[in-house]
């Protein structure tokens, strides 16, 4: 079950990876799992949130947000993450859209309930 | 069932909008439908995907992509969806992030099919 991430005041930085899966999604959860939580415990890393369609034959949106480009770049090159991503290819995606953006503006609401 | 968005090159804008519903669904269905099509007639419109794990209890996240800041601005001022927006947090959201944001590199892999 995913999750609004809190994060600080911008800029920041956010990686928005938008996919569309194969039929193959052996092992592919887990994956997922585990580079979230690798994610993480990466310098710079700032919060995660995601949404599958999968189930529908939709899409999926990952979005991880990063103090830094530098951040970004190391995680990049680490090298459980860039094994996932080469599988990811071989196997669990039909195609993707990968975005490096720098947020400039963000607006947070939560409703408030009465008790 | 949602798709990947075709962009151009970057520099273009983008954003991200990620919510939790509440137990409200109420028209929201028909109203998220009816503004993804509006926001698809609007000058500097680029694209569009979305994701949702309402039934899961988790998140949706949406992300429109624009041609500039200018254009943003212009769909925000909108006013059939500064209503759609207003019902949403009397309604439907129990929360949400909204960042907006420059995309700076964007990278697209697509599978190769052999026939």
């Amino acid at each position: 079950m995913g999750q609004l991430a809190r994060t600080p005041e911008p800029p920041y930085w956010a990686v928005v990876f938008s996919s569309t899966s194969s039929d193959d999604h052996d092992g592919y959860g887990e994956t997922a799992q585990r580079m979230e939580e690798l994610a993480a415990e990466q310098p710079g890393f700032l919060g995660f949130e995601s949404a599958s369609e999968r189930d529908a034959g939709g899409i999926g949106i990952a979005v991880s947000y990063w103090d830094s480009e530098e951040a970004i770049a190391a995680w990049r090159r680490h090298a459980e993450h860039t094994i996932a991503r080469e599988t990811g290819r071989e196997r669990w995606y039909d195609g993707y859209e990968l975005r490096v953006a720098r947020v400039e503006r963000a607006t947070s609401w939560r409703r408030h309930v009465t008790p």
